[in-house]
Parts: C-alpha cells; sequence; structure tokens
C-alpha cells in the first residue's frame, strides 16, 4: 500500500520526529511504499496569500474561495501545493504526525491545509440541492482514503480524560479529525497519541513505538471513527441538523458519531 | 481604555478586514486607545523554529520548550515577538479578529500563539503543589486583560448549532476561547460571529456592524464567558479532573462552564 507522512516538526531529533522515523521504518519494513511530506525540512510556506494565486495581480482584491477555485480549476496553483495534491491522490492512507501545541496543530501543518485544500478540492465539490448537499462529511475527493494523527502531547492523559480540565482529547482533536479529514471524504482512525512529552523516558519511546508498529500490522482490522455521513439520511437537508429521532435530546460533537458502532 | 487588535486576514478589502476597520473605528470614536497587529500586513513569520532562538546553534538540538524559556528568561526572544508580548501588556483587552478556516484560525495567528506564548510567560508559570497547579486556566500572566474573538464563517449558523453537522460553533471555539486565551489568565467575552460570509449583503455587513459597534459600547457590562477557574477548589489537585459532585455524569466542554452563572 501507499503512504504519506506529513510531519510537521522542525527538531529532526525531537520526540515527534523520531515516533515519525518509527512510523516511517515500520511500513518499509511491511513493504508499503511511503513518502513523507516534512513540512519544516522542505520550508514550506505557511501562509496563504496573492502569491498563491498567480492569476490575481497584486493590486486585485483576494477573494480566496474564488482565487482557489480558479487556480484549481486551471491548474496555475503554485508547483509546492501541486505536489502536496498529487501526494494526496496517490496515497492510500495519509497519517499527520505533530506535537498539540495550544489545542491544536502547529501553524505550519495548519498551513498546509490552508493551501492544499483548494476549492474545487477540499470543498465546494459536489451537487446541492434538496437531498445532497455538497459531496462533504464521508463523501469527497478523497473517498476511500484513510487518514490518522499521531499526536504528541505535553499534558497527561487524565487532564484530556472526560472530565479533564482540557477537555477530552477526542473533543480537542474533533475540528481536526471531522473538519479536515473526514470532510473532505477520508475514512478517519482513531488517532495514535503519546501524553507527557516533557518528560517520556526511554522505557516510554519504547512503548510508545511498539504501539505504534501494532497499530500499524493491525491498520486495516482497526474501526475508523463512525463518524454519520451527510447525505444518507441521518441529517436534515439544507439545515444539515440532525434528525429529531437520532440520539434526542442530546447535542454536541459526540452526537455525529453512529452510537450504534461504538 | 487601551485595545489591541490582533487581525488575519491577507485582503485589506475583505469582508474580515472591513469589520476590523469597523471595530477600530468605533474604538477610537469612543476615545480609547488602539493598536493593531495586522499579522499579513506586518509580515509575520508564522512558523517557530531555531531562528526564534539565537542561543540555540544551528547544529544543537532544539528542545522547544526549554528555548523558549531560556530565551523569555534572558529577553533574548526575536524582537517582532518581544513587540507583541509588549503590546499585550499595555493593553486591556484584545480583539482577535479571523475568518475560521478549516474550523480553526489562519495558520498566520496560530503561528502567533505558537511563537508569542513563550514558556515562562503563558505556560510554564507559577508554583506546582499539591493544591496549586501552575497559574493558568484563569490565573497567568494576562489576568485582568479582556480577551474577544470576532469571528467570520463562511457556513449557516444552523450548520453550527447544537445539533448541526459541524458542531457547535462555541465548541470549536473552545480550544481557542478555553485553551488559548482563558489558559493564560485572560477573561473571555464571547464572540462576536459574522456566519454566511459568501453571499453576504451590504444590509448583511450594516448588520454585523451595528452587532459590532452595540458591542462595543457595552464591553463592559458583557458576562465574560464563566470558564470555571483551576485553582479554586473545583478540581482534584494533580488530576485537574473535575469534582465528582460537579456536573455529576457529564462530560465535555461544557462542564467547564460553572451553570450557576449561565
Amino acid at each position: 500500500m501507499k503512504y504519506l507522512i506529513v510531519h510537521a516538526h522542525p527538531e529532526p531529533q525531537s520526540l515527534t520526529s523520531s515516533l515519525k522515523d518509527v512510523v516511517v521504518k515500520e511500513l518499509e519494513s511491511q513493504g508499503h511504499e511511503v513518502r513523507v511530506s516534512d513540512l519544516y525540512a522542505q520550508k514550506w510556506k505557511t501562509s496563504i496569500d496573492s502569491n498563491d494565486f498567480e492569476q490575481v495581480s497584486k493590486n486585485e482584491r483576494l477573494a480566496i474561495v474564488q482565487a482557489s477555485q480558479d487556480a484549481y480549476t486551471r491548474g496555475t496553483l503554485t508547483e509546492d501545493v501541486k505536489k502536496e495534491q498529487e501526494k494526496i491522490f496517490w496515497a492510500d492512507t495519509v497519517i499527520f504526525s505533530f506535537p498539540l501545541w495550544w489545542f491544536s496543530m502547529p501553524a505550519i501543518l495548519k498551513g498546509w491545509f490552508d493551501r492544499v485544500y483548494s476549492c474545487g478540492l477540499a470543498y465546494g465539490v459536489g451537487e446541492y440541492n434538496a437531498s445532497h448537499w455538497g459531496d462533504r462529511y464521508g463523501e469527497g475527493a478523497f473517498s476511500g482514503k484513510r487518514a490518522m494523527l499521531l499526536v504528541t502531547v505535553g499534558g497527561s492523559e487524565v487532564h484530556y480524560s472526560a472530565r479533564g480540565i482540557s477537555g477530552p482529547l477526542e473533543d480537542i482533536l474533533f475540528p481536526i479529525n471531522h473538519g479536515m479529514l473526514f470532510y473532505p471524504g477520508f475514512t478517519v482512525l482513531p488517532p495514535i497519541v503519546l501524553h507527557n512529552t516533557i518528560s517520556v523516558t526511554e522505557q516510554g519511546f519504547q512503548n510508545a513505538s511498539n504501539e505504534i508498529r501494532q497499530r500499524l500490522r493491525n491498520i486495516y482490522s482497526i474501526r475508523p471513527i463512525p463518524y454519520r455521513k451527510q447525505n444518507y439520511g441521518d441529517y436534515l437537508i439544507p439545515s444539515l441538523v440532525l434528525r429529531d429521532d437520532i440520539k434526542s435530546g442530546s447535542k454536541g460533537f459526540s452526537i455525529h458519531k453512529n452510537g450504534m458502532q461504538e
């Protein structure tokens, strides 16, 4: 199979980068093809701006959605963005490797999504009508591909537990897993998470490495996060509110998983 | 009073930038002092890396937390970062103005938090003992200051409602409001949000402008989001799990607000 690793850490010898190396080595030893987008190493341009759209002159008002769609359609996106899009299409599975900084991903990785996820590719896709509200949330360009987060977290696991002060890690990651991955069609696997990264021991690193290897060996038998698809009857269209008779009285992120499968 | 606006949009004539201009104009007309960190205009360096820490040589392993703390303590942070930190200390209220891109802030603004929030300033502050787990979540360097988000959202409000497919906007913003603002001590005001930005009309813009002006006139009578402070008895220390007798049986982001005040 073909794996793309999108990696975001400035220090090649960091814990996060070392875990990424474990992933690459394990996948290669299994005979898979692996490509790595090491965003710091490739000096990824982080912020989307008018330089992303050569067809927009410097004096012209930049309307990003329109500019993005035009450049994607005409094939005039910058080479670095095109290359990342090609890598996603090449891959069967995409793994995002990063440290949790301020309850989200590092800016350089956010800039990968901001720039690579063009209009016409990752959003603004498909028909909008009374029974179908675009190809999104379970449908879209990346349908059939799997994605997974590999995240290192400074804080301890209990601080991110169901009633921990930082909020449940699953909810902290929902805007990424559901909003950035499920939205354009990826099947999303549960994340691999390493906590307490400030004080991790050699043994802790070995345990995490073993967990990663184990996971990668079983990756095709792991049950994905059972997010509900948008256009298959669970949601009213066009309000996209979950039907009253499903998880009645409940609200929040968790209702967007199909409880029958949990 | 003194207001800092941290603004993230590449196009000065965009809706988001125009709303920021409404904010500045209204605050100035009320006689307040206003400073703007227009991140695109000032070509903000987005990604944190070894260039942020002159004391770390290029061949040395970069341990970001340690490097950040050292540079902050010794006063050797880069000038652009020092200037932003000074602006925060100068301000009574900080307003963050940005479009919601992929269920989070633009990369350039995330890079502001990644780089400006040094160890020893925004985290790693205060004593850690059996009754006090650092100055964070309601205590910290920015205590006594207020912060508020001004967010433009492409999608419609109902898609971000309690049972809408995108998840409640309040929860989407929790990692920012609670994790990036309340954590280092800010008092967090409810956000101002404008939806359906793709199809906003002149009338819609006027309505949003009026809402902003109204809000800014009443900003000192608005009730902040009643997040629970970490070190005042609601949480067990050091697990930082909410006490069993508070919101018993509930979990998720919402339990970290004090329901008595809602």
